[in-house]
This record gives structure tokens, sequence and C-alpha cells, in this order.
């Protein structure tokens, strides 16, 4: 019973031996080399989602994003374009905006105030000796790439380049929910004490919801995946519900022209996503009792007031639900080998008006319920694999999602890892 | 003065290069490396003792315990036998039962509901695909044996055989106090900032009593180890009466045909154990004032109410106390490299009755001080093996048995440590 | 973007690669691997600033000091003498004196009463088999040095022996203010969460100055290193000013014998430091209002009492400003390898009665509010450097003694790395 510690396998042999269809090994969940692995090739060599368009409306306005140890400023510039920078000043080192948002003219290093333009260039250092070149000193800019209201950003050199096939894919579905032009109408964050991949492998199934997510599970038709012929006799009158909001909600997209059929291409490609178009249960059209809409005004006119859950999830850190009368969006973001950070920002209409069109308390009650079941979850799994007893074991038929995570975050690493083809 | 950092050195030249009688190398009580060794070669290769029986009287009673990041649940299963398992479901590694105490039918991980019973096998997973064999997926079993009373386990696959010897010598001993059948009166838990082995060492000898535990030192004579002779004669007063009371209990052990004859294999068997039986100062009865009884229904009717202080110590973690009216039984687990906890459990008859026949209060005294004053301690003393200045230093003659248990654990890493002969 | 890890490259050779005139690269900030470099190099084998004599003014007084994880009895004598001692029994290594000060006659181990002189020789053990011989059983010496007052000690068996050099260049400028004579006014430790090296370079310059520390600014003339031709115009009344004052104080050493000539050997020998004697702005008495005194009674009678700021700064950890009125001494201690202790004490003459000559919170306000903005700072310094995405910056040209204080750093790290010539 004596523990495999991970100094003495490298982490190539880990990725290499792992069995499909199984959870990882230990090490993955609770290693600190692996977790600087993942910061570096995952966090450090993919897009990942971090913000909402509507979080920084205005040129100027910014917020910082942690990954891992690294702090990045994403900011509108005077263009309205989005632009992220390592939030680190040039001179000695110092962080230069605190965690948060806020709103800028320049950015001034609070300690030795050199100044950067919100283009990150270097626009004022006091007292350097000649010849002394600004352009070296600018802020170091990292990739960002707004995508129908949504930001994300790259911290490679060289970021994969099947993005843009992967948005050109999903714009068709999101430009519909305009989210670029919505406001934030709550944010939460959740620290949970769980690595970053059991909070995505959490995410990625729905087998644990029946028994730990009443809030949710109200709102959903239990049979994504059911064939009809498997749908036990106790649950008929229930399926031939979920018939009939699918029929319907085919009818509505079709009158929308909103496009249809889903894609799932989540371990298939550098940039892995899924998207999916689920009726809700009731009334059909948001998360209120007897699913009630939320919100008053719908997100944009090229939506119907019932038009279910449009979901988008994408590798390595995301996962959205584009609604009627709102869209929640979630970043995932490591903080520790056991420590992660959920982001969740719940967007409106810009017109809606807070207390009169919807209310906060309810507009985010399932998905704060439920946010806050799921942490508790991962952190007790997070207990279990830390336990030298801890064994992988196998997955069910219905957590292929989870598979497909797992699968593509160690195919990932295979070929990123030094030595790796 | 430059410190010998443990990377060094490897952890089998630091057991080689051990001066007997002298404390340890500072790495010994600081170093994550060995810290790890110390849970996969001591904790995990030797039966530890976890709990007493009667902390779980009823089929399906249960209680949890952690060795360093391991997780075990002690069980009672419908046969009435002690039971442990890995407290990790099979599935995705969830931790199963929160840590403390409580009652099963089966158990059934709250994450996706896979469901065990009382004997670890895997009764309940949903959809599984075929072919799917359960008897590959019950809990992980950990070797536990019962000891008049007392609780064993062994997280090896292949526990020490001698341990069947240990418990044929003292088992004669331990049964008269019926400790199976006792109830538990009161339970604590105490987290000490130091080394397990700084916990184990103090323990391990009564040279800093009278200066320190002022509560335990009134119950007990000074004289354990003196020969008539070495008696200071301003104490030979105290002496005749320590000579007295020795012969009273002579007697009453042999009135009651309890054996006599204390046993002291500390270091001399992979399952090190010493008894000792001594009489107690005053009365002779308990750790009352003046030496009386703390509880008016004794044990058993095998003990008599001045039965003096029967005491057993085990190695690596643990030592009791069995007087006439109450056991006292203590483990020492650790929690991590300069963390241990002291979990501490007071036994009385069954029919004892609180408030009637005890007060937990003064039950518990001596040893409740006592620990918090050992605590204290075993903080100072960590605090000073932290510090690179130290040095080991050389024991007294009153600390034979602090040698005892250093040189048993010595010698258990040296035969256990990859490599050894 | 991939970050450099500090255990693919051995300290010798950051050390090597250093780019002079730029800040440290990361690892030396952040890395525990060199943070034990340090305490073994640096703080190990180097004279320290630890304390004032007026801490201890008696025979048995003492203080402990932390220097990383060691712990070091500072104490006088009964013949007068400061002698230095490890804070640790040489019987089972406890931790001997609690954090603090206090007075003794004897030391007394608290686990088994091991008692030693304020000589450090052991006095007392009981139960201890023969031969034993005390003698080697002493608490182990630190090279402890007292200069005009200030305590150093050095925890290397060979301590630098230049310092004895130093110690004659600058005793002449430091026995006017009788320091040694002073009583402690009041004392604050400001625990920083920086590498102690951050600290330093933060005390090394003012370029930080005039946007962070509007008490200090308002004390001093922002001149020291400008020429004449280089003061713009808006500031030619305040460089007036300046120079009026500096005229003043030059007559005002002359009148009181006091030598005068700046020293400036920070990187250009082992025990590296620095004198400087400048005016202060208005009054030029001290950091009351307008540069009014704070204490109506001054340091010595070999003073004035406008007598300017006499500055000592001593690598590795310590700066001073002696004033006519007042002394402040400061030193820094590393706690962790992001934390780091800064001890602050101001003395003031023995005979000053508080509450009649000065008040503490006047006393103390500047150099208060000065070290919290510079904790600041730090700490985001510290989060910036963590940062992988951090670089280092160029110093700009009044940061030269930063530079030197990293260069003796380098240059020391250069000269007593294994392997070094």
């Amino acid at each position: 019973m004596t523990r495999t510690l991970v100094r003495d396998l490298d982490v190539a042999t880990l990725v290499a031996r792992r069995t499909p269809g199984y959870s990882l090994e230990a090490p993955f969940y609770t290693s600190s080399e692996i977790y600087d692995v993942d910061l570096d090739l995952i966090f450090g060599r993919h897009w990942i989602f971090v913000a909402a368009e509507a979080e920084i409306p205005e040129e100027g306005d910014y917020l910082t994003v942690d990954v891992g140890a690294q702090s990045v400023i994403v900011l509108r510039d005077d263009d309205c374009e989005v632009r992220a920078f390592r939030n680190i000043c040039r001179h000695r080192g110092a962080r230069l905006l605190d965690a948060g948002c806020g709103s800028v003219g320049n950015i001034v290093c609070p300690y030795h105030q050199w100044t950067y333009g919100t283009d990150g260039s270097l626009r004022f250092a006091e007292e350097q000796a000649e010849p002394f070149d600004k352009s070296q000193f600018g802020l170091r800019a990292v990739h960002a790439k707004t995508v129908a209201g949504l930001v994300y950003i790259c911290l490679a050199d060289e970021p994969p380049v099947d993005f843009d096939d992967v948005v050109a894919m999903i714009e068709p579905f999101l430009l519909p929910f305009d989210a670029k032009n919505a406001k934030v109408a709550h944010q939460t964050e959740t620290i949970e004490d769980g690595n970053w991949k059991l909070v995505m492998e959490n995410n990625r199934e729905c087998h644990h919801c029946e028994a730990n997510h009443p809030e949710l599970t109200s709102a959903y038709f239990p049979f994504n995946r059911f064939a009809a012929h498997e749908v036990p006799v106790r649950q008929r009158p229930l399926f031939d519900r979920f018939q009939t909001a699918a029929a319907a909600l085919d009818a509505t997209c079709e009158l929308a022209s909103f496009p249809r059929g889903d894609r799932r291409e989540l371990d298939t490609r550098v940039s892995g996503f899924q998207i999916q178009h689920l009726p809700l249960d009731g009334v059909g059209a948001s998360y209120g009792s007897n699913g009630e809409s939320l919100c008053s005004v719908l997100v944009s006119d090229r939506v119907d007031v019932k038009f279910g859950d449009f979901s988008l999830h994408t590798q390595p850190n995301a996962w959205f639900h584009f609604l009627g009368d709102h869209v929640t969006v979630f970043s995932a973001l490591p903080v520790g080998v056991d420590k992660t950070l959920v982001r969740t920002t719940w967007l409106v209409h810009q017109d809606a008006v807070e207390g009169v069109d919807y209310n906060v308390d309810d507009l985010t009650l399932v998905w704060r319920s439920t946010n806050d079941e799921d942490r508790s979850l991962v952190e007790r799994t997070q207990r279990g694999v830390t336990d030298p007893g801890y064994l992988p074991g196998r997955y069910s038929t219905v957590e292929n999602d989870v598979e497909s995570f797992v699968s593509w975050y160690i195919g990932r690493l295979a070929a990123l890892l030094p030595g790796a083809n």
C-alpha cells in the first residue's frame, strides 16, 4: 500500500499510462509539479475565457484576472477594443492594479510612477539614464479576443490557431443573445478547495444533479441523452412532456431563424467545445418557478421568451447558459493545486431595470445554490483523491463529457510536454 | 554553522548514523520527506491503535480515523465484527463519510450514490456499462483486530505477524478490565503543533512530570525506577509509603487472581510494547484527591477498587491506563510533519451513570490537564528542533523508554527502507 | 512564456548571469531554495544588526531575535558584556526562552530543568549517567559585538574580519550620539509580506518617497544627489534653502567637533556600509512640524539641537537615523521567503521623561507612517515579482544604492556559494 510519489514518476509517464474511461491518478489532482505543468501547458497555451465584455463597457474600464500566480489586466482601450496586459510594472516589478475592476485614463505604478497608456505603451518614467528606449519597456501584451461578447485571452506567444474556426462555428448561435451589449446584473466569486480539473469534471456531468441540485433539476428534463425506448414506465408522462417541449423549441427556433444542431468537439480539437440547445420544463422560459422568466426584458429581439437553454462549454475552463431572458457565464481559474476560483456573471439586457424588470435574488438563485452545492462535492472529492488510498474509478455511461474533458486534457499534455512530438 | 539539508542526505544515511542515547537529528522531526517515510513505513506497515470498541457499540456504528492524509472507516458490521475500510468511493474518489462518527445501514456516496454494504461490498452503482464486475469495486479493506476491547488497524497488505504473540501476552492482563463492554464517558481531541515522534517521546518519560504536571504527580509515586538505596533521606517517608502501597497492590492482585509481572519489549520486536502495574498514592484507587475513586462502579468484578494503575504502551502510537474505576486510552495520529492529533477516551462501566456514579469534569481532570501541559512541551520542543542551531542531546538515565521508542523507530526504518536487507 | 523554474537552474547560474543595473530575477525573491541560501550565506556568514544595547540595560536582561527559523538569545551577562547564544536546550532541543524580552538569573529549560548560567555554561542537569562532561553541553555561543550602543551578531564560526575596520571608521561618528546609554522610548515590529531583499531595496532609495511618504518628505530636502545646475527653475527657492541649511549644518558640526565626510562602501567590502549627514528642512532639528525637536533632552552634550540627520546603512539588514534629539534604529529579519520582520526602535536620552520631554505618538509618527507605507509597497512588489510574467527592470539614476545593495548581495553569494573560488 506504498504510495507512488509523483517525484518517482515523470509527468509524461503518468500521462502515457492514463486508462481511458477512468478518473485520473491522484497526482493530477494533488501534485504541485503537475499543477505547474497545468498552468504552463493548459492555462498558458490555450484560449481561456476570463470575462464578459459587459464587465468593461466603457473606454478605460478594466478588470484584473488571476490565472494561478499570474495577474492579467483586461481593459477596453480608447478605440473600444479589448486588450490584455501583464499586471506588472516593467521598472521594479510592482503589481500595477489591485485586484478587482475600475476605470483608468493611464495606468500609473504607485511605486515610482511609471505611467503606461491604455495601449500598454510606456509614456513616462523619471530619472532614466540615456539612452532609454521606452518602446522596450511597455506593458507585456497578452492575446485577447472577443467572441460575441465573451472575452478570451491566451498567455502563449503563439495561440492555438484553430480557435478562429471554433469562433466561426459558434458565433452564429451566440450573436442573437447579444451579450456584447448586455449589462452585468450580478457577479459572484466562489473559492472551491479543489483542483481546477475536479471543478471542470463536476461541471461536465449532471449524473450528480438529481441528488444534489434540487433547484437546478426542477428546471431541466432528465432525459438529455435518453433514447425513447430507454425511458422507464414511471417516467413516461414526464418524457412525453419533454418531447412536446423539444418540439416546441424546434418550432420557436425556426420562427426566430435561430440555427439548430448541437456540436460536440470536446476532445477532438485543440480548442475543444460543445454547444447544446435544450428545452426547459414547465413554461420553458427560464429558471423561475414552473419555468417562468426571471427578467421581463429579453436579451435581444432575436430570441424568444421560451427559448430553452442554449449552452456552450469551452475547454479548459468555461461554461455558459444562454436563456431568452438572461445569460450566465462561468469561468474556473486555478488559484492553487487544491484551490479554484469559480466566477459567475449574470447578464441581462442593458435596458432591464433592477427591481422593476428583474430581481437579483430570484435571477441568481438557481446557480448560486448550484455553485455552492458543487463546491461541496468538489471539496469532498479533493479530500478523497488526496488520500493515498484513492484509486482511479470507472466513469458511468452518463459521464462521457467528463471523459471527454479528461481525454482532451491528457491529449493536450501529451502533445505539449517537452519531448512530446 | 551551515545547515545540513535533508535533501543532501538520503534517509538511509540519517538512519544509519543515529547515535544511540541521543535525540534524533532535526530532519526526523522537520522534514516532509521523512514524514512521508514515517507514514509509509511506520504507520503504513505496523498495527496502530485507533479506537476503543466502546466507541462503536452497535451494529452499523462507525467512526473515521485519519492517519496522515488517509481516512479509514472503522465500523461494526452486522455480525458484530469490527471492520475497517478506506473512506473513499471507488467511483470518482469522493470522501464517503465525513469526519467523526455515526451509524449507517449502508454507506452511500453523496456524489453519485454508489452504495456499499457494511461489509464493504458494492451493492448499487447507476448507469454502468456492462460488463461491470461489482466485486472489483468494493471498498478497499484495511486489516482490523480487536484486543480486549481495543481496536488496532494495519494499513499494510501483510501486517506484522508477531502481533498475535503480543496479543497473547497482554490479553490476560487486559481482559479483566472488560473494556470491550465499557461505555465512553468522554473523549477529547488535542492538536499538538509537533511531530508525532516528539509526542511519543514526551509520553515515554516522566522526567518532566514533577515540574510540569502537578495534577498527575499527586497521584503517582516518583519512585518507579529507584532502588531503595538510591532514595534521598528527605524522601524516605514517601518511599516507605510507596513500598507499603506496592505490597498492598501485590496482595490485591493475588486475591483477584490478576497476573503480575511487568513486560518490557519496547524495542526488541516489531510490535513493541510494555506493560506495568504500579500502585497509586493515597487511597490508591484512582486519580481523585488523595487517590480516591472517580467512578463508583468498577470497570468489572474482576478488579479491585484499589487496583493501582495498569499501563500499556504500544509502538508506534498508543498508551493506556487501566484503573479499577475507569480506563483511559490514548492514540497519537500524525496530521502533518509538525502536527499531531492526540485522541483521549475515558471508559467506564456501561452501567455507570453520569452525574450519579461519576462526574465527567472530575473523571477527566488529570489527563485533560496533563495533555494540555504536554502539548505545550511538545510545541516548545518542535520550535527548538526546527531551529538550524539544534544539535541532538543526550538522554538522561530516566529516559530509557524514550531511547527505546527511538531505537525501535530507527530499527524499523532500517529494516523497511527500500534497499534495506 | 514558459516560466523558468529555479529547479532547472542552479543558484550559481542565476548569480552569474545577473545583469548589473537591473532588478534581480524572480527566484531571488520567491524561491525557497534561494531563501535557504540567503539564510546560510548572507544571514549566516555576515555581521547582522539585531538590537540596541539600550534594550538590555541591566545584567541579566535578555531579548530573543529570530533569524529565519533560528532563535538567538542576546543577553547582558553579569560582567555587563553583551553575549549571544542559540536559544535551544542542549538536552532535547526545547526552545529555552519564549519570544520577547525579560530578565533572568539563570536560564532554566522548562522541560527537564537543565540550567545554564548567563555565560552559557551548563550548571545543572539531573539524572545524567557518568561520565558527563558539562562543558560539552553549554549553550552554543553566537558571536556578538557592540558598536557604539548597537548590537551586531554573527552566526558563522568565523565572522568576516573586515568588520573591525568598519567599526573603527564609523564609531567616531556614532559615539557622540551615546546610544549605549540611551533608553528605549518605543519599539514596533512590522511583518511585511515580502522577501527581505525587497525590504532592503525599498529602504535603499527615496525615489518612491515623494509619492508615498508625505510625513517623511516634509522633513527632508529632495536634493541629496542633485548638482546645482540640475535643479529645475521652479525648485530654485527650495534649493537655496537647502544650501543654506547644509552650510549651517557644516558650521554646527565644526563647532561640535563632529567629523564630516560621507563614506560610501556599500558594495566594495564584505561588511558593506554607508554614512551620510544631511540637513533637515525647516528648523532643521528633527521630524517635528517645521523641523522642530521631538524630545527636549538631546541624546548627548556632544551633539547640537540642529544636528540634521546622520544616517548609517549596514549590509545586509539595517539602517539608522541619528538625530540630535533621538535615534531610530531599524533591522530587517527574514521570517520566510516572502515574509520579513522590520523592528524599529526609538532611543532617547535616558533622563528624558515621557509625557514631559517627549511624547511617544509624536516621536514615532514619521517612521510609523513611513514603515507602513513601505510595507504596502514591498507587498505590492512581492506580488508582482511572484507573477511568472515578471521580468527584471532597469534601475533609474537615483536608485544607485539599490544597485549597490544588489551587487553586494550577488557578490557575496558569488564568493560564498559552494564551488566558488
